[in-house]
């Protein structure tokens, strides 16, 4: 399906960072929803680079919504919504760029479009088609709250940095959603971004972890195969720019872990079956068993950093050096939270449609 | 689509670990490709439990094709084969398990299935249900070998002890292919055994990490958005009942490097593209670019171990307390390493096949 | 997708006509739904050839039911059932047939297949293939039946004549599940089975017209693009061997119609809408309006007659004649009719599965 | 996939008639395709209403691109087009029109939609959506002749008269592809659109039959099960709005036809196989055979009329009158035929790229 995700609540985007628009088409979404245009912009705001750790390229992103909402209601057709670039230099347009960015899509992308795909600015490749992806996640995040269902998102690590564990999820969730840096100890995200700032100072760029819980969701949803509820948050996550991994719950540490320790104990508490630990990160057999879903990635550093590189020239196929000028993100992981927030909405209100019908995201039930 | 995987190539599975048969439907792939039914077995061999480290359930995975086979070649049209399920108790039939196993899917699956579910011996999310997705994936990775395509694994980390890193891939996949328990230094590999051995006699279990290697895909296959061979091999990773992470080329890593050493450099060598380093593990941009496609995933120690542990009953919604008897497999990350070479080479038929067409797996030509 | 149809309840088959076994794979329908061995049963009969208007072959269609039934009750997982083939002379296996018959799949699936496709008695292409499909549709409307949805086809024409127009809705169809050889006008069936006996006399073949209808679907169901009703019922019938047009409601009458003509009048009915006609056959802008679905498919004459005909050799690629022998169908309308009703049972199943959620099949609340 | 059509080419389409703007995201299409605005133009230019046989609503659908293509070429991402609505009068939006209209979608898609649809116009099931998928079809159109495929469409039927049947195709495509209205007899032209006058008149409306021949196609393409060749096309096209039915070939005329009428011969000419007849319409098996592609389908009488209705109001639950105003369409056969070119462009680009790969739709070869 390409540049669309989903089964029942489908997502395509679309756009390149130099062109007119980027913008996303949401299907599926039950009628009535409410369409928040300053939830939109409050996360759009979250994405927008800001201050001196991010690219000076500062858009307002007046996103327009052009279909699927009337009165600020979902209509239950498609909703298209485009976000103008602007800030552009269109006096890139002539040059295609050949001399291939390392660890860029520049020479794969070569290899599967033959020169053909929109080389300025990245493209379609270029973390500015997040903005779509933003913008339509938050109105699914936003009608997962009405139904009692939060996501959040920390920088867990950066720059070789630690924040603080999640402590009450509930409380955590709503604390990051209205921080710009997205950190539970703000001496850590201090810490951060002085080190960001430092290592572009060298001309250099850092990475990150990132640790999204979600609470709230209803038990029963999931596929043991091959829908699971990691496959889908995976494909979702692993297509977002920059990511390299994933694991859910104690993921990678429970490789050192015995069957003793990591399995999680079950309890009953005020008539609800709640789990003593969460190393399953709220899944089990594919299917959420009613505790939190948590799960981290890994984002690789910014792979546009200002040194020498040796890389080659696909018009010729010969070795070539590239000694970049101007100003980018020096990392982007405290960005891309907001990304991975908006992308684990797409992915949830589509498996709960799919599991409880084109309605309940809209029903008045809880779960 | 749940039970079913892929766009162009799928595979739909089906089965419980106590019913008749487990088994899978292949469609899509490219009439002619020849079915091997020695290799078909020998990976079923790689995958079923061995040894005192294993499960002493012993089947002989006899499977069968009931289609889409004819002189041992490929139609073109579904590839259906089913492997019955001997050794089966089938007294069990009549009770209704309803204490949860902590950490298995017992609880989860009632949620949704609300106890219907096949719960004899772990029904359709029992481990046995993958020799269906090994034997299916086994006809794929023939295949893709006849293009030049090998994929292999090790364990690279089991109980705390590490297996060495990849040296030469080619080298190193032909090794592995051939081992029962696969690691490239086989001293780590006995104090592995031994060690789920010291595990199995504490009644405990143990899990571990995997490493695959793929060579010779060629460059340009997958996409920016939303199937990226990271999202597709993801996704199907994330299936495997166990796997809880993935991560691609330095993986979790990337979050503590500068771009200046995470970036990999290209040059020229023999007139084609190489990278110098592979820290982005074959795939820019979601598309590979010509390098080996490197990923390994996490194993959680086997939930069934034998000590007693607090939970529920579903039935009652009470607390009670699971003391289980009898023997299981104290580790499944050896076994399962066939089952993520198998499934890699059903995600890797199904983009080739998108983006080559569907008799390209059959055609001379090598990338 | 191929041999899959559907999005939340899906069917995947498989199986050539002299291969081991033809079957199908259903995944999706909600757990704790009765499969009724006895139900299947018939509807195989309904498709079995029978008396002397049909092929002498004869199978008993012994079908197996090898995985996600438990109890008599589907589990939620993929229900895979198989139908040995039986009465297959394994002496034809060595020659490939490359005359190709006019009319039949055989040159268009040379093109394909290069070749390797099973040329055994039309191998997947076969309408043996359609048992499986009637089979998977046979646990589908024993379902929909609980729900109190309805199906039922009759032959509306063959060989020139007509039979009447469907009356009381409820009590035809109830009459017709019933009958081996399904019109609401016994008359005209007597008279429709002597032409198929005169043509057969000739050695040559007839077509019809089957009419289906279907009651009790809610409404509120399908979508405006491009699942619509009529879209995916189109997607599947059409799909069928020899079907050649459908059409809804008044279907290619409504050309020559006005729309004063053609609208149909609404009413209210104890407290319901109803049309005062159904020109438009259930069906408003791809949506279910509560109105029965009527919708009426073409079946071509079978294509296997005995008289030479002027044909190609493909391995060849010469003029060649071709001059049966041996015996088959004169026709295959009355055959294919529960082949219809299995049919449209998988698609209402998906609509009504991701309208109302994965459970709703088997939820007590009628519409 | 609801408003999405496709599995390697796909197109989404979204909208509504009174909204801001309708449009299309095409996905999939091979890259350094020419996208030729003046094509697209004309292509609209045929689609949109003119003269006094059509509804006054008279707009320029300035369409705009605003992804996925760059210097006029195809870039391989998605392609985004949005055509503004103009000609809109706000001041409807307020009142939400409850007294449905006999045979659109008013009653149904309430149902769907619990009152939140946009009603304005037909909001999301008006006819103008149509226009979106026009522009998006051009594109694959214009791509299907640079290799060889050309598809053209007529009024076959209208208000009772008949076009003549098509001759050389080639000849009659190009012709149709420039005419207003759509015929191959410019005098059965005449008479057609006098009669839709005579009906408007009368406040009536009236319906017909389009024919599409389809010439170029390769031979091998299309699949056994479910995805014919007949069902993707029926998919598609039982989902434009008024249509009711799709026939192939001699369609519903088989139902009378004996086999040894039916079969269609084949020879050898020019070293190629050719059929004598083409009762099948191009399709065998469900997979192509070379022959042109040829189908008709139904268009129903416009139900908006200028008569007084029995209806109800769905806000109330009682019986109604409809008496309307205004001036519509008395016919949308003669315009929707552009609709059907563009929509199976769409669809025969997604099997050929499925078929042989994403890059054939711009590669040199020939069939």
């Amino acid at each position: 399906m390409k540049n669309t995700f989903g089964s029942s609540v489908t997502v395509t985007i679309f756009g390149e960072s130099h062109g007119d628009s980027i913008g996303a088409v949401i299907d599926g979404l039950a009628p009535g929803i409410k369409v928040d245009d300053q939830y939109i912009a409050h996360m759009l705001t979250l994405r927008r680079p800001a201050g001196k750790i991010s690219t000076p390229r500062r858009e307002q992103d007046n996103f327009r919504i052009i279909s699927g909402v009337v009165n600020g209601l979902t209509t239950g057709t498609p909703i298209t919504l485009i976000i103008p670039n602007e800030n552009v230099k269109s006096g890139d347009y002539s040059q295609m760029k050949t001399v291939a960015r390392p660890s860029h899509a520049d020479y794969s992308a070569n290899c599967k479009y033959h020169g053909f795909q929109d080389s300025r600015g990245g493209g379609h490749f270029s973390g500015r088609i997040t903005a779509a992806l933003v913008a339509a996640g938050a109105i699914c995040k936003f009608a997962l709250e009405q139904k009692g269902i939060f996501i959040g998102t920390h920088v867990k690590r950066c720059a070789g940095i630690a924040d603080r564990d999640f402590g009450d999820l509930i409380q955590d969730i709503t604390c990051l959603n209205e921080k710009p840096f997205a950190v539970l100890d703000d001496e850590a995200g201090l810490q951060m971004q002085e080190a960001i700032l430092a290592a572009a100072n060298q001309g250099d760029s850092v990475g990150g972890v990132l640790e999204t819980a979600i609470t709230g969701m209803p038990e029963g949803v999931g596929e043991p195969w091959f829908d699971t509820v990691e496959s889908l948050l995976s494909h979702m996550m692993l297509s977002i720019p920059a990511v390299k991994g994933i694991e859910f719950g104690a993921g990678f540490d429970l490789a050192d872990m015995r069957g003793s320790e990591a399995n999680d104990p079950l309890r009953m508490e005020d008539g609800k079956v709640v789990a003593t630990t969460n190393n399953n990160g709220g899944v089990n057999g594919g299917i959420t068993n009613g505790m939190p879903i948590i799960f981290r990635t890994v984002v690789k550093p910014t792979p546009t950093i200002f040194k020498q590189q040796k890389t080659i020239d696909f018009s010729t196929m010969t070795d070539a050096v590239l000694d970049p000028k101007g100003r980018h993100d020096p990392a982007i992981v405290h960005r891309a939270r907001i990304v991975q927030d908006a992308a684990a909405a797409i992915v949830l209100c589509d498996m709960l449609a799919l599991r409880f019908g084109t309605d309940w995201l809209n029903s008045p039930e809880r779960r």
